[in-house]
């Protein structure tokens, strides 16, 4: 059995086109008017392939094939939002490759013994709401409902009132529940799999994660009659923990990633001196120990950074997530259906946080990556090749029949 | 001769108040709706006070006290608008002391031999539109006039629409035209004055500018499972500018300032590596051979950063202005006119660009400082003691009685 490539290829391209930006890529902020259509358009061809469609109250879209018995689920998931000026693979093409897998299961009239449920992930980037997959987090009972519905955006607006104003405040308990096993193709948003000529990475786990804001207060006054022997400037200590971020990993771990990704100056002006900088930092590691030597890393560069300029910080270690790693069953599943069609596959780990991180606290949980051309994610130049997404598809689809039995 | 010192101080709380940031300071932004109040009041006062108000085609304000000969003005002008989150004495107090000034010659029935004109300049700031001192350079004739009027601020929007929008497109012609002498009231801006214990700065010019933009562009890549080692983070080299431009003053000269003071991270979000960072420089010198070194070390640190992150770059000088060196003749008046007040001065330079500074090059110009407390301004902290204040008006209008005869 083999899922239809061309169908798959004009459903990426038809469902691409909403939020696309004027150079190819996609810009769909969870819950925005983009993501409303998204939805939509989903939400018709989830019907249109006979699934039974449902809304829990974080806006999640579950839509039920059913099995000849009544068993939990095996659900394939993923998400439609993206970040700004961000690309059209990640996130969207789990969720088509999910919706053609079944399609192609209805095209040979088979029953499975597990019922199989899509499942579209509310913002999963974390882009506009942080933290990032809010949803799947509230669902598997590590975020509290209250505290995502009222995360808010830049301009204020909450999470809660966003999903009413776009119609997927849904009524069914977005709560831990069983589920056979959760599965998730996704891009591999690095340059392993093209380097090495393989179409299917067999993710094992994913990395641990944690995200800190910072904020340094220094005196805001004028570039011009301010001699530099009186400035507390803001943006220099800022300066130097991009510097001490960045060095950070060659200190730790060959496989630890730091970045510092957003930055605000106030008030950003040519002519003053920066009284407020705050910004974000990133690390990940495969290993917890090493994320937690970073993050004292972190500490000290800040407090360094602080004094030498003579300015007030703050530094906020507000999400955290330990190294997942997949249940054996599931990465067993994914390995055999490569194996079983011939493609050129791997075992990995996911740099990336993914909805299937947060799934696998509830039931056994695994991931499918297909390559990124150049490594290249969240960005308009995102691309995976159709010959790479077809063998990703395939497994997928195979792996899912494996798991139903 | 005195000013009225309560009613200078009236003046400055009314005004004040349009505009006012709930902590206290000032955003009037040029040309916004608070600009425009605050431009309606000061000409009802200066209606009021009995001068001859026009507006000329660059939205600048004149009022005009008739001399006994049909001689050129001696000028006192400043300028109403701010920058964000500013203060309530940068540009506002040199105008009310102006005003001040001409209701003061009002209650003595004074007649002057030149007639004297409170002007109001529009965008001195240039924290809306760039460059600052956009009107003043426009009536010098060094900025087209074409180009002020298209000049745009981040929302794109142009100047010209803005001016003509609050009503403050005049049909005089902005150009250069005889006048006896230009003389502009202001807050120091810097700690010398308020250090030791003088209240009056006779301004004996203003340093050399320049302004710098910078762009990096790196490659914009997912923050998780980007590797370090294939990196090219366009903050990153933005961070290793920001730390060379503070270190280039001490390479210099001890009066040399440099500020980054605005920077812009693309697309500013916690998990992507940033694709693209905006950036200012401003350099200052009172010798215009410094700034040209500097400008020099400034092209290598760009070039050395870019190089060593593997970012483009570009680096454009836009805006220069040199050394401006203010008349003998005004500078001697504001110097008589402290003296007889038995005033405690000092000869000052100023490191902030003034409309002063464009003035210079069609008449003889002057400027007279006051104290900054704890030399802070382009904040909502700007203060001056009211006492000070009474010094500078006080002696604004003796070296102004002394240049109209």
């Amino acid at each position: 059995m083999k899922i239809d490539r061309k169908r798959l290829e004009q459903s990426i391209e038809e469902l691409g086109r909403i939020g696309e930006t004027p150079r190819g890529g996609l810009t769909r902020l969870a819950l925005s008017d983009e993501d409303k259509r998204a939805r939509d358009q989903m939400v018709a061809w989830m019907r249109s392939a006979g699934l039974r469609v449902s809304v829990d109250q974080m806006g999640n879209i579950f839509g039920e094939r059913a099995g000849t018995k009544a068993l939990p689920p095996v659900m394939l998931g993923s998400h439609v939002d993206s970040v700004p000026t961000g690309g059209k693979y990640d996130g969207q093409l789990g969720v088509l490759c999910a919706l053609e897998a079944i399609r192609s299961l209805n095209d040979e009239r088979v029953s499975t013994r597990h019922p199989v449920t899509l499942a579209i992930f509310t913002n999963e980037e974390g882009a506009r709401f942080q933290p990032a997959m809010i949803a799947s987090g509230v669902m598997a009972g590590t975020i509290a409902l209250e505290d995502a519905y009222n995360a808010r955006d830049r301009n204020g607006i909450r999470l809660v009132d966003e999903l009413e104003r776009i119609g997927y405040l849904g009524a069914e308990p977005c709560v831990p529940r069983p589920i056979r096993a959760y599965l998730e193709l996704h891009i591999e948003q690095g340059p392993f799999l093209e380097e090495e000529g393989r179409s299917v990475g067999v993710v094992e786990g994913i990395v641990g994660i944690a995200w800190s804001r910072l904020t340094f207060t220094g005196v805001q006054d004028h570039a011009g009659p301010t001699p530099m022997r009186v400035r507390h400037d803001a943006l220099v200590a800022a300066a130097d923990v991009v510097r001490a971020v960045r060095a950070i990993p060659a200190r730790l771990s060959p496989e630890m990633v730091a970045t510092v990704g957003r930055l605000d100056v106030s008030p950003n002006i040519t002519n003053a001196i920066p009284g407020r900088v705050s910004l974000s930092i990133d690390l990940r590691d495969p290993r917890e120990e090493n994320v937690t030597r970073a993050l004292a890393l972190l500490d000290h560069a800040v407090t360094d950074a602080a004094r030498a300029e003579g300015v007030r910080c703050e530094l906020e270690h507000y999400w955290r997530v330990p190294p997942t790693p997949f249940h054996p069953e599931v990465v067993g599943a994914d390995e055999r259906a490569a194996q079983s069609l011939g493609v050129r596959s791997r075992r990995i780990l996911s740099g990336a946080g993914h909805d299937a991180q947060y799934m696998a606290a509830i039931c056994p949980a695994g991931m499918i990556f297909v390559p990124s051309r150049n490594g290249r994610s969240h960005c308009e130049e995102e691309f995976t090749p159709m010959d790479d997404i077809e063998h990703g598809a395939n497994t997928l689809l195979l792996a899912m029949l494996d798991l139903t039995q």
